[in-house]
């Protein structure tokens, strides 16, 4: 995993993923204390910055490999970014998700072109269903988060804000990630490592789910006590991949945890300042740019808002806390 | 009016004005029943396009005129733009606003540095506060829209147009823009006219304020019976300007006129689909490409969404017709 993958990436990503602008306002400003700036990966395709990750993985693949096509797990942003960028190449997806998933969520991922397979999470071994597809269909499995190419996706993101940021004149920051399975929180960290080496990543976790924030203390990986029962599910993972964790513990700074109820109101004023709409998880990194600035001692504060993919009734509810 | 005063604008805008991107959606696409495009507006500074012409309308001024400071009426997105342009430049802003609008929106014009002044709406006379004020302090009135350089300025929006959508192929399409006073569409109509002449702009209505349908129609400035009474408040305006509507007579289309309701659903949508705030008004042209696309012989459709200066109260309303 290097930087020349991400540059690689990036190239086989130019004109098929948005290029995200730098966000601001000065209202933002205010609340924090200093200059913020907002990477609004909300506005990739399919509401989240999964959609490089999954281009950068199939593009990766020998067109034969590709051809069989691709199957993937998850009823969240990574299936529709795997789903999207599939539909793009023609090429089969299949995306295995639980049966409770929400309806809409299984509606958009068939709409986005991918065949839906559905198990049932008490008695069906998901693992098993897909390895069997796999193997049955020669389909190849593009993992969330433990993969280098997605990683090297993901970090496209990296490149973007050091271009971005330094042309604005930023040489010091702190870039806020919210933080999954560390596939975009390192890509972004590598990237950066090269292009912008005066800016440091941290970490951002909901209150609870601080599986990479006690995982950088300790030095080893730490795993979330529950998974389910918060509103910031986009960013809820077990714990820091193997591939992703070594990287984060190199390059990043400590890492911030928010309440949810900074999360929903971070992604309140992104709806009142920014004119974005940001699903709570994807809130996480600009509530702590903006109510935990005093844990950062850099001139300026970035964040990735990594992802929109909200109901309107979980909206709703964010914006009661404006 | 012409194109070189555009092209000079943008320079002018350069690294100052945001460069929004093109969006779009699958899902939209099936809706207009052919490729629809969006440029969303709603995330420039200020959360409308209105920051382009308030920007080159103040670095058109000679630089002790504009170290005088400016003036400007609307308590709506013209009003914001103006004051944020002049806060950025360090020069005196005033903007006079009726006691009764939002709360908000005036603490709002504060907040971005300018000096509100309000009047009483019923009792005195709005331009006569504003013709004294500029004489006794030497400010330079900067019109909404009937003043070639804000024209200019909004005519920028045009030429990231034609360039973003021509960099993906594009030569024939319809560009839906939501129309006021007009400024916007004729300068993204002069824009266009230059660098992507097989693009015709479609001015954008809400039902019952329809005075650009109708002045089109007849060839002469009609007026609007009604100035109030719609969600779509953004671009509700008496008529066409003097000098934007030859412009408009010249080069545009046909206008298309759309319910309240469709401007509702379609701000709902790009909740949905495309991860931006957009208010009533600015979703105007959205609805008209996604809900009138058989209006269109063109192959793409293009709609700019024009701001997303709305309360939170509004956009529940939006989310509630998903």
């Amino acid at each position: 995993m290097n930087i020349e993958m991400i540059r690689a990436a990036a190239a086989r990503l130019e004109g098929h993923a948005r290029r995200t602008p730098l966000l601001s306002s000065p209202f933002l400003d205010e609340i924090a204390g200093k200059p913020v700036f907002v990477k609004p990966e909300c506005l990739q395709h399919t509401g989240s910055f999964k959609f490089r990750g999954g281009w950068s993985a199939l593009t990766a693949l020998a067109p034969e490999t590709r051809e069989s096509g691709v199957i993937a797990f998850s009823s969240g942003n990574h299936a529709q970014g795997v789903a999207y960028a599939a539909k793009l190449h023609g090429v089969p997806a299949v995306i295995v998700m639980p049966s409770d998933a929400p309806k809409l969520k299984i509606a958009n991922t068939r709409a986005l072109g991918a065949e839906v397979v559905l198990y049932e999470r008490g008695s069906q071994d998901r693992d098993a269903i897909g390895a069997k597809l796999a193997r049955e269909r020669g389909l190849t499995l593009i993992k969330p988060y433990d993969e280098p190419q997605v990683i090297a996706g993901q970090g496209t993101a990296g490149l973007e804000i050091a271009a971005d940021a330094r042309a604005q004149g930023i040489e010091q920051a702190d870039v806020f990630v919210c933080c999954g399975g560390g596939g975009l929180t390192s890509g972004i960290a590598l990237a950066l490592e090269a292009d912008a080496p005066g800016y440091s990543v941290r970490p951002c976790e909901p209150e609870g789910f601080d599986d990479v924030a006690r995982s950088l203390k300790s030095g080893k990986i730490e795993t979330n006590a529950k998974l389910s029962g918060s509103l910031c599910d986009a960013i809820i993972t077990p714990a820091p991949g193997e591939m992703t964790f070594p990287i984060m513990l190199r390059l990043c700074g400590e890492a911030v945890i928010v309440t949810e109820e900074e999360a929903l109101k971070a992604a309140a004023l992104a709806f009142q300042r920014l004119k974005i709409v940001v699903e709570p998880g994807g809130a996480v990194g600009l509530a702590a740019a903006l109510f935990h600035a005093d844990k950062s001692d850099a001139p300026n504060l970035i964040a990735v808002c990594t992802g929109g993919n909200v109901d309107a009734d979980v909206f709703a509810q964010t914006l009661a806390t404006l």
